[in-house]
């Protein structure tokens, strides 16, 4: 029986989550296929299984598993044959340690940058969703979201720096090869990619050249995935 | 023959250095005790045989090793009998990561607050250097500095938001309990304690929670060490 994955999905089948992302990115660096099953932001009924309402879910046979963290855990847990995500007993808590990082410091960076490109990109039906709980987050419009991403964009040098460091010594946030290190930060990149058209860093910057070798990654599948980023 | 750590001192023997302390707690997790050389900010010739700069250096035996993060890898090569630091190869890579996020992240935030007061705590001899270095960086006189250090205490909890969720999951960055990641961090908070009278974070906060755990390890030992912090 294949894996199933439920995974946000926005306008014309775009797939931008980036918690989506860290756990695509995890199955193919385990070697697995996972069925998409496209979930509406106001279609909580079609996770209610799951016991949460919150995607990525991952259904695998009678294990059911939500939170991309507990999902990392439970792939290097459950195929313990295949790549490491997260490199053992030891590594384990600096990886979560470095989750953290980019879901504090990088995260929130990235929304006040995009978040009014996402708004043009959710799928029609969860527009009035979107804005109404994105609008209170924000304190403003969407519209002004939008005209305020621009000047957000300096903010996006000082929350990359660690990983800026990181990766002018090493060529992936994991090292040699790449781990869930990096597919954690590839996240909210590939959340950018697939959800608005702007251009984000300079060609030289260790982070960008790092996000080109990520979209060759697995041939090329986050390179192909439609997105919004000019070509 | 004794190993010999030669550390920043400051006025009235105060060791602040937030790269020293790393290194020092580091010693004492690896069960080694080190003799402690004071260097002046303006005493660099002490320091020339290393070929650079820096404090802290470490002298074992034939070996000479300057700059924290060589330090600790050093130790654990040297010593791998004794608990380890870094985790091994797995967690190397993470631990790193980790490291630049405290250096990129915390100690500018920190050093905002905090910078007007490691000023009155400098070794007299070195007032004019440390003045004349620190007015450039940031641009504005050290008197300056200490009165918007209060403005600037409110930008240490975001900075310190990945370690304040790490460590309300577990009772030390590295887990169960402390490795370099715990030391690392400890760094800039030892330094603030050894330089500063200012309250940085309530009791309640898992990173001052965690604070209190780190002084009492190793009897005590940064705990006893002559601080600035009000009692």
């Amino acid at each position: 029986m294949g894996l199933k994955l439920y995974d946000l999905v926005g306008k014309d089948g775009l797939r931008y989550s980036p918690f989506g992302w860290r756990v695509r990115m995890s199955l193919l660096h385990k070697g697995l296929e996972a069925e998409w099953e496209p979930v509406n932001f106001t279609d909580k009924d079609k996770i209610a299984f799951s016991g949460q309402k919150r995607v990525p879910v991952l259904v695998d046979g009678e294990s059911v598993v939500s939170d991309s963290w507990a999902i990392v855990n439970y792939l290097d847990e459950a195929y313990p044959d295949s790549p490491s995500l997260l490199g053992g007993a030891a590594a384990i808590p600096m990886m979560r340690a470095w989750n953290h990082y980019v879901d504090t410091i990088v995260h929130p960076a990235m929304a006040k940058i995009i978040v009014g490109d996402v708004f043009d990109n959710v799928d029609p039906i969860d527009m009035d969703y979107f804005r109404e709980t994105r609008e209170q987050i924000f304190g403003k419009t969407m519209e002004q979201c939008k005209e305020d991403g621009e000047r957000h964009l300096p903010g996006l040098v000082p929350a990359l720096l660690p990983a800026r460091r990181q990766l002018e010594e090493y060529a992936f946030i994991g090292g040699d090869s790449p781990n869930f290190g990096d597919f954690c930060l590839f996240g909210p990149l590939q959340w950018a990619r697939c959800s608005s058209p702007r251009k984000l860093l300079p060609e030289d910057h260790a982070v960008e050249q790092w996000r080109q070798r990520m979209l060759d990654l697995f041939d090329g599948h986050a390179r192909q995935a439609p997105c919004c980023e000019a070509a």
